[in-house]
């Protein structure tokens, strides 16, 4: 059953080697960790198989916690065009997955969901998963990968709490 | 029921705007045409949305024309490093779907399909059509996209039948 108020959100840092995710629930500006973790398709598959494992494993995830929205970091786009391609093969099944199951999928350049998080674009990897440690108490460091999903899940958080204010009327914002 | 010695391939030509499919029977060296269609992810939706789209419509193929094999063709990279994403997101939708499926997922470059349908490696798309006209009697044009992925099923039915020659014994096949 639903609580009033909180919502759970569904963190995706796509990967063909490791997918991060992270789901938090939100209660305005209260935020809770509630789970983690990387998949990992096997290397020694082949690119379609290992794509399907992806989206099985995401689906199991989804079906488990299930989050009412989810959010993506924008991807890095690479100087190799193959690499490029490749990491677009993970995205594309990472996006698809929560898509599939009903729920919208938002999408954050890195250095918005740093600034959401550190207060600055420019953090790097340890500010940000010592944010995590602060926002999220009783969050233990697993993967660098499903810091970064639950880094995306408060940044989106931290955006939907802010238009959900601004949809308030102003009276009420104010109180 | 299957029949012995048929085989039913998919081939696949991604795309986010059309992705065309093309299913033919394959007996020795006899090849015949059973369905082919493009299918239009609505571009006013959300990328997720669009991705989830193609995985359904995909899916509902597979499951209509049962083929136990598929075949794609390797995505040409752009130089613009975003459409290269992009393009990736649609192709790896398009593989992950008959792996999910159950069934082998092969790849083959543009010039390797060509030369399998035409002869030559730097046919022009007219020529490949008329040659698809050819090896599929009854097969009427609808798009290039199912044309393109008509193409891409032959391809394989044409390397299968090659690779099955090979692993038979030597008097089998010389007599």
């Amino acid at each position: 059953m639903k609580e009033k108020g909180k919502m759970r959100i569904i963190g995706l840092d796509p990967g063909l080697r490791h997918t991060g995710w992270g789901v938090i629930e939100s209660d305005g500006n209260r935020l809770r960790h509630i789970a983690d973790g990387t998949i990992h398709p096997p290397t020694n598959l082949s690119m379609a198989k290992r794509l399907a494992c992806l989206a099985i494993e995401l689906q199991k995830i989804l079906e488990r916690f299930n989050p009412v929205t989810a959010a993506v970091e924008e991807t890095f786009v690479n100087k190799n065009p193959l690499t490029t391609l490749r990491l677009g093969f993970a995205r594309g099944v990472v996006m698809m997955a929560p898509a599939l199951f009903g729920i919208d999928v938002d999408e954050y350049p890195a250095n918005q969901v740093k600034k959401s998080v550190v207060g600055a674009g420019h953090a790097d990897k340890s500010q940000v998963q010592m944010m995590i440690k602060i926002l999220l108490p009783g969050f233990q460091l697993t993967t660098p990968d499903s810091a970064d999903a639950l880094a995306i899940a408060i940044c989106h958080a931290h955006r939907s709490a802010t238009i959900k204010q601004w949809h308030q009327p102003h009276a009420e914002r104010m109180s």
